[in-house]
């Protein structure tokens, strides 16, 4: 039976979602390992996005075939007895046969979060950006809005992945603040490597008044990375949540965010 | 010129404010090896509250003696700049002379929180008590009213720590939720070792139905350590704050909550 897994992680300590080269610690193997215990053999999973190194997920979906019929509570109790503190299943149900968390997702959650305060604070510094000096919420607002909608997202991913297309469509991008805490959220069918952290590092010199909205424009319209400013860290994105639609046996079905 | 620091630490990785035996790594420690190295001499401090193993805190206060007249944003963000991720300075004034953060102290604020919902959390783990059974809140709600005023909580410190005397005032003892968030604030003059962490132990025994409020009344009047519950975990314990009056140059100056 195909089982669906909602998993939470802290991607402090980890090299990202996916083993990159051997020797490393990804989220990945950590659930493959607390798997093949469970079920006393080798047990493959997939996930719906790749998280890199330092990024954290509430709501990353994971799937896999069960080689027996099991209760759905029950494995969930058992992985999170086996998995390490940082990672935990949040929640597992049955899935369609062939369900492809990646492949089959209509809509992803990105959140990034910064902390804009003078001081540094010793609790957020792993799963936040800490900008010192005050940035302008507006503008940064109103560039934001320009993602909006269908674009070629060239500018703003990595250089040498291969990729079919660069076109991606975005539902909402905007910031939100409580306090000192700046958060940055982003839907979208999907997205190209390091795009939201690029994403967000190029609103942060709009908030900075270093790049102006027609420049932003011109980055969108420019197709080509290089005069995009370098990513944002890891440690303040978030994948937050990934949705699915009739294929998967529900209609907008929410990952908890 | 003696200055004033309010501190923020996640005390995870620590033996506590104080250091207990030679070779542990305390944030005491931690403090004086950054003020030395500012000041190039041996600089000790004072804090306000002996914060155990893995706890934290948000307001911790401790001043020490300057070897010479300096400008407070500047102290803060060398020390910033010399402290470990996990410790920071939030704000540096000047003191009156001979300001003890521990003597000189009114109030002191804790907070303790607690994660009651069925599944852990990758992200909570080291900064709250996960609790997966339902508690009676409106129970323990009560039973922490039980606490407020002058009673002698001999029942809810450690053994063998030598004090003058038992008997503390409680200003505030109340609960607040948020979600699966459960929030528990005490306000007191001061406190014995383990005595919030004890007291909070003890609340859960009621919020589990395993002890009932006569028994809490009971256990107040006894003045005999043993029948408490063990403390609870460290590392949902927070100092949020302390508080001075006069003598210390403010009114009811307040830490940050």
């Amino acid at each position: 039976m195909r089982i669906r897994l909602v998993l939470e992680y802290d991607g402090t300590g980890y090299c990202g979602w996916q083993l990159q080269r051997p020797g490393e610690d990804s989220i990945q193997a950590r659930l493959e390992a607390a798997l093949a215990q469970l079920f006393g053999q080798p047990i493959r999973v997939t996930g719906a996005g790749r998280t890199d190194a330092g990024v954290h997920a509430l709501g990353q979906v994971a799937a896999f075939d069960a080689p027996r019929q099991c209760e759905m509570a029950e494995v969930a109790r058992a992985l999170n007895a086996l998995l390490p503190p940082d990672i935990c299943v949040r929640q597992a149900h049955p899935a369609a046969p062939g369900f492809d968390p990646r492949r089959n997702a209509w809509l992803r959650v990105y959140e990034y979060r910064i902390l804009n305060q003078p001081t540094r604070s010793a609790f957020d510094y792993r799963h936040s950006w800490h900008i010192r000096e005050p940035l302008d919420l507006a503008a940064m607002a109103a560039a934001a809005r320009q993602f909006i909608g269908e674009h070629d997202f060239a500018a703003f991913r990595t250089q040498g992945t291969p990729v079919r297309s660069t076109v991606r469509r975005i539902y909402l991008s905007q910031w939100s603040t409580e306090g000192s805490r700046l958060t940055y959220r982003i839907e979208g069918s999907s997205f190209l490597r390091h795009m939201v952290r690029t994403m967000v590092a190029t609103l942060v010199q709009v908030g900075r008044h270093r790049l102006g909205l027609a420049e932003v424009q011109a980055l969108l319209r420019s197709g080509t990375r290089g005069q995009a400013p370098a990513a944002a860290p890891a440690g303040g994105l978030f994948l937050v949540g990934v949705r699915y639609g009739l294929n998967s046996g529900r209609l907008y079905e929410r990952t908890p965010c």
